[in-house]
Order: structure tokens, then C-alpha cells, then sequence
């Protein structure tokens, strides 16, 4: 019996007309695959719609009841497709969060799944039915609505695969799949078969947007193979599997880069022992994720701290930042949004030495100067000026015979 | 302790600026009450909105995928309120029909309140918090989420009352209260203190638009005193209460009219036992609600029966009568779209004979013809031509004195 998990954003049922398509392309799909459970977004802009109605009522409204409103917009989407699935003949039933009992932890907002139940999926897929069951949403425990936060439709998605043992789980979005690189910047840019769940994850946290981390660490942690793929075309999108499952390991799988990040640096920093912890640990006492950190060789003992962080959040760095200054007794800090970040990801870096070397000679060649450099195992991001960040990407595409 | 269940409709909270009204409304309640339950309807006109969603999709929507659907909209006022509440400094908290455990049996569209819990309403109450409830919206016993059917949520205001022991429960509206007959078509009509819950279903029953039967039914049963008033103004409305707490009762409480049925005659039809049981077993059979029924004095083993219906369901009552004419060999129907009933009720009415003989007269004097009458120990109704159910209504207020 095949079984599959088939997830469609808010582009995709934007309108009555995208709905009446999922619905046809989701009959066509139950032609050939035994169970098919469909996880919706909310319609096109409703979650923003939302969030700016509360917004006209308080800044600061109460998580609880966020959730309480913004749930209301996959439930929504929900009911009218398995509409359109009845209406198509197939039956169909819709599920909330609390049906499909997808339990989370109390964290309104940004929910963590704790555990899927899923014994009403399956009775209702037992009957022949299609099951449609909204993302985005969760509950506790207590029977309380909880949300999971951006992404969070593809989470629901994979973790709903992950219960019901399913053969893959399909991620239906407005691109073809993941490309070598961004084709807005790239227009020699192809689609990729498929990359590794690593890789994928390298990928997100460099700047591709096509898949949330979360649900990739979702699929690699319970070996749910993806399925990247257009909802507008019938074409093979990109798998995410992992790696043992990729034969050809790629050298290189892709240029990504990120021109939402803002550099800080602190500058003369007194050099000893729990500085870059008290700043650090302040940072994350405000929920602000820092990417890169690099700490420069002390001179006569002060040294330069320097960090990147997403440009939503400078506001929040620039308050935290120069209230440690002052408790260090540093120098002072500055602030650069005017950067880019570029990376290069493949998972046959491991083994092939000179990737690194490849990617600053190209870069030299190309009179890019080079501010910042973190690596992993199979990636390498380098910070340079915001205006080398294009014609970086294509050298380093182009470098790599992408 | 005193407990007050307010319950606040869908032109009260139509916008932002007026669910900010609302709320402050409520905070001021809470200074003089000691436990405030809130329920609200959808934002203005949601609810049509979501019913136009479907209809673009099917013409017959499953019920259960509809209520699905339409639950969404009280979701999202209840959630908006307790924000504004809460930027108000009054802690507030929202609850889900689910939440507050209303219990209903599995008839989607229109289902009936078999429980209500409301544990947790009342931990919430003692930890200070206004409650706000969504109001038209119940769930099984399976955890299948069902909605009330029309004016539902003043019913859910009731039954949580009732469930709560509260003091009363306050019905906000966009009209002052009960009126001795509509304003619109009487100037003169002035707003009544008090009406017993009798009265209010003859009103109800007859034309009076403020209240829905349900919802006084579910009052009366349980002894609630509603008191209906207007959410844009601070005055006293009209208290629905048990005749036994009413003193002096009024022999005619109200005028009210009815515009909006039709008349359907059968003529001809044999006069044998199981003739009507047809008919009429044959018109509920199809959901159709027949109001006042005549049958005439039979006349060479032929009689003529007459009925009125809501206009809404003439196409529905033409098909079921004209099978039913065939089947039972009548000599055929017709169909009068043109009619208007008027009613007079009063509590008094019982104890003070000549008020129907004072109606008819009334009548008479305005050359107004009878076509059908109906009476109850509390009420007499006359149906007459459309154009002269103006005239009718102001003459009768005008000879009882209102």
C-alpha cells in the first residue's frame, strides 16, 4: 500500500480557482497512490491579513490568542478543498490540529511537535477517503491551540509522513524545485535531481528559501524523503534524501546567497576570559539567532569581535550590543547591513580538498574582497560588499560548472 | 458572587474600531460585576463571506466541511476581543466552543446543545479573567466540530448562562430593545421594559426579528432573564423574563408582522382520512416549516386546505404540493406571494376575552379583508393582502393603545 503526504503552500490554494486545481491534481495523484493525505496553508495573504488586524489592536498581543486568530486561516483552506475534493467526486475529509492530534509543547507561536498521533488519519484513509488536514497548527496537552511558527505548514507535513510511515512527502510550492543557485541571479541556474537532507540544511541556512530547516531536520531525523515540486506543472521537482540513498555524490551542489544579513563588530574589545559569552549569552537572552562570529588575533589585549545577524533584527543587536559595550569597557561597535553573504554547499566537499582555495581564488580573480569566512564540513560562506554579491554568485557558479 | 453572560452580534463587532468599543464596554461591566462571560458572533459580515467561498466551490457543500468552515469566524472575533480586552489591562481569555465543552448531537448546520460543561470557564472566571466564548459553534462527543444554525450564538450565550447560573444574560444588538410594533412602519411604537418569554415567542414566531425563538425557548426552559439592549448606546432595554415575575401583566404587549410568507391553497381535495398526514407529512419530509394551516368546511366530499410558508422555500413547497395534488387526485394549487400576517400578542389575552372580536373590528373599519386567521391563548394573527399589512399594523397599534 503506497501512502503519501502531499503539502501545498498559500500560493498555491490562493484563490476558489488554485483550490478547484489542488483538488484536481490531488484526484489524479489518488489514481495512482493508495492514501493520500493533503496538508493546506492558509489562502494567499490571510495570515498576513491577520496578523494586521491584531496589529491595529495591540503591539504586543498575547500568543495564546495570535494562534487562537491565525489558526482560523488553515482551517479555512482546509474545508474548502476537501470541498472541492467531494465535489470532484473523491471523498474527502478535513482535519484541524487537534484531529490529527498533533501535539506540541506550550510555546504559542512557535510550537514544537512533541507527537503525532494520527489513529483518525488513518480510519479515515482506511475508508477510501483523501485527508486533508491543516498546517501551520498543533495542540497541547491541555487542549490548547498552538502554532508552529514560520515554515511551519512543510513541518506539519513531514512530521505527519514521519507518523503514518509514508513512502515521501511532496512539498508543493510556486518554483520547479532547488536550483544550483538563485535563477533571478543566475539564469544559467538548473534544477537539481535531488541533494542530500545535509546539504538541503546547508542550503536553507545560506539563503535558500524554498524549504524551512526545520522541516528538513524534521525529514532527515525521520528519514522522510522529499519531494520539491511545482504545483503549477506536472514536471519532476528536486528529492531531499539522504545520503546514503545519492549515488553520484555532487562536488559542488549549489551557489546560495543571503542579502538579508547585517554585520556588527565590536571593536577593542579588553581580551579575557567570558567576554564574547556575556555578549553572546546576551544576544540569545533576546531571541536574536547570530550566523557567523569571528573573533580576530588580540593585540595588546584588546581584540575585535565581529558577527552577522538577520537585518529584521538589527533594531534589537544595536540596544543589546551597546549596553555590553559599555559593561566590557570596549571601544565602541559599528553596524553594516551593506554586505552579502555567499556559499558554496556540497556534501563531496568532505573528501575533495581545494573546494575552499577554488572558491577565494575566484573571488580574488573577480577583484571581490573577502570580509568574513565560516565553513563546515561541506560548506564555505564568505562575507564580501553587497554590491560584489551578484556578480559573486556567477563567478563562483560559473567557477564550480554548475 | 455575580455572574452576567454578555453576548455581543456580528454588527457590534463588525470592525476593529467597534470590537475596541466593545471591549471597553466590557471592562466597564467588570467594575460593577463581579464574573463577565463574553460571546461573540463573526466580524459583520463574515459569515456570508465564507458561505460565498463554499457556493463558488459546490453547490452543496458537505455540512460537516460547511461548519468547518464557518467556525473559523468566531474563532477569529473571540481572538480579537480578548486582545483589545487584554490592551485594556482586563485579563481576558478566548475559548473555542471545544474549549468551553458545548456539547451537541452530530446534526452539522443546525445542531442542538445536548450538555454544556463549562469547567474551565469557571477556572478562568476565579483567576479574574473575562471569558470570551465563540459563540454559534459546538462539538461532538467524536470531537467533530458543529455549528448551531441560525441566531446560534445568542443560544450559546443562553446556554452558557444557564450552565453558569448566571445572574442573566444581556443581549447587545443594534436595536434599543422590544418594540410594541417596528418602529420602521409605526413611529409611534414605543420600546417595552419587560415582555414574559410566552410573549416573546409569539413575537418571535410572528415577525419580531430581535430575538430568535431558540434562544428564548432555551431561557424559558432554564429560567434565564435576558435582557436585550443596544451595544451603541448605554439605556435600559427590555427584560425577557418568567410571566410570574412580571406584575402587571399588559393585555396586548405588541403588533407584529410577518412579510415575508406566502399562501399556498390545495383545491379540491378529497375529503378522506390520511389526506393532510399526506400533505403535510410530505412537506416536513423536505425540511419545509409550514406555518398557519386551514382546512374549509367540506363541501360534496371536497374540501380546500391552505397553509402559509416562509417565501424562502416556495420553489421547494411547488414541487413537494404539486406531486402531492396528483397523488392525492385535487383539483390543483395555487400560490399567493402577496400576503401579510399580522398578529397581536399579549400575556393578558388569556383573561380578557373580545380582543380577537377588537381585531377584527379594527379591521373591518379599514376595509381591510381576513384571509386566514390563527389564534393561541396569547395570540391572534389575521393574514391579509400586502398592501394593506402597513396600514393593518398602525391601525391595531393605534385601537390597543401601545
Amino acid at each position: 500500500m503506497s501512502l503519501v503526504v502531499q503539502k501545498f503552500g498559500g500560493s498555491s490554494v490562493a484563490d476558489v480557482e488554485k483550490i478547484k486545481n489542488v483538488a484536481r491534481r490531488v484526484v489524479d495523484s489518488k489514481k495512482r497512490i493508495d492514501h493520500v493525505v493533503v496538508v493546506v496553508s492558509a489562502l494567499g495573504d490571510t495570515t498576513d491579513e491577520l496578523v494586521g488586524l491584531a496589529a491595529q489592536i495591540s503591539k504586543l498581543p498575547p500568543e495564546r490568542e495570535m494562534d487562537m486568530l491565525l489558526s482560523t486561516g488553515e482551517q479555512v483552506s482546509m474545508a474548502l478543498l476537501a470541498m472541492a475534493l467531494n465535489e470532484l467526486g473523491q471523498d474527502a475529509i478535513s482535519m484541524t490540529g487537534q484531529q490529527v492530534e498533533m501535539l506540541t509543547d506550550t510555546g504559542h507561536t512557535k510550537a514544537k511537535i512533541r507527537h503525532v498521533g494520527a489513529e483518525r488519519v488513518i480510519q479515515e484513509l482506511r475508508k477510501g477517503r483523501v485527508v486533508v488536514v491543516a498546517g501551520f497548527q498543533g495542540v497541547t496537552s491541555e487542549g490548547e491551540i498552538t502554532t508552529l511558527g514560520r515554515g511551519g505548514s512543510d513541518t506539519t507535513a513531514v512530521a505527519l509522513a514521519a507518523a503514518l510511515h509514508a513512502d515521501y512527502c511532496e512539498i508543493y510550492t510556486d518554483v520547479d524545485g532547488v536550483f544550483t543557485a538563485d535563477p533571478r541571479v543566475v539564469p544559467e541556474a538548473h534544477k537539481l535531481e535531488q541533494v542530500s537532507y545535509t546539504e538541503m540544511l546547508e542550503m536553507a541556512a545560506t539563503g535558500a528559501r524554498v524549504l524551512q530547516s526545520r522541516s528538513v531536520e524534521y525529514a532527515r531525523n525521520y528519514n522522510v524523503p522529499l519531494h520539491v515540486r511545482s504545483s503549477f506543472n506536472v514536471g519532476e521537482g528536486t528529492w531531499v534524501k539522504s545520503e546514503d540513498d545519492i549515488m553520484e555524490k555532487a562536488i559542488v551542489s549549489a551557489v546560495t546567497h543571503d542579502f538579508d544579513e547585517a554585520k556588527v563588530t565590536i571593536v577593542g574589545v579588553p581580551d579575557k576570559p567570558g567576554v564574547a559569552a556575556s555578549l553572546f549569552g546576551g544576544l540569545a537572552d533576546s531571541n536574536i539567532n547570530v550566523d557567523m562570529i569571528i573573533q580576530n588575533v588580540s593585540e595588546q589585549a584588546r581584540t575585535d569581535i565581529s558577527f552577522t545577524v538577520s537585518q529584521d533584527d538589527i533594531e534589537k543587536v544595536r540596544q543589546v550590543t551597546e549596553e555590553i559595550v559599555s559593561a566590557l569597557g570596549a571601544e565602541g561597535s559599528n553596524f553594516d547591513d551593506n554586505i552579502a553573504k555567499i556559499s558554496v554547499v556540497g556534501a563531496g566537499m568532505r573528501t575533495h580538498p581545494g573546494i575552499a582555495a577554488g572558491m577565494f581564488k575566484t573571488l580574488a580573480e573577480n577583484d571581490i574582497n573577502i570580509e568574513m569566512i565560516s565553513t563546515s564540513p561541506i560548506k564555505i560562506s564568505c562575507v564580501v560588499r553587497r554590491d560584489d554579491g551578484e556578480k559573486a554568485v556567477k563567478a563562483l557558479h560559473d567557477h564550480f560548472g554548475l
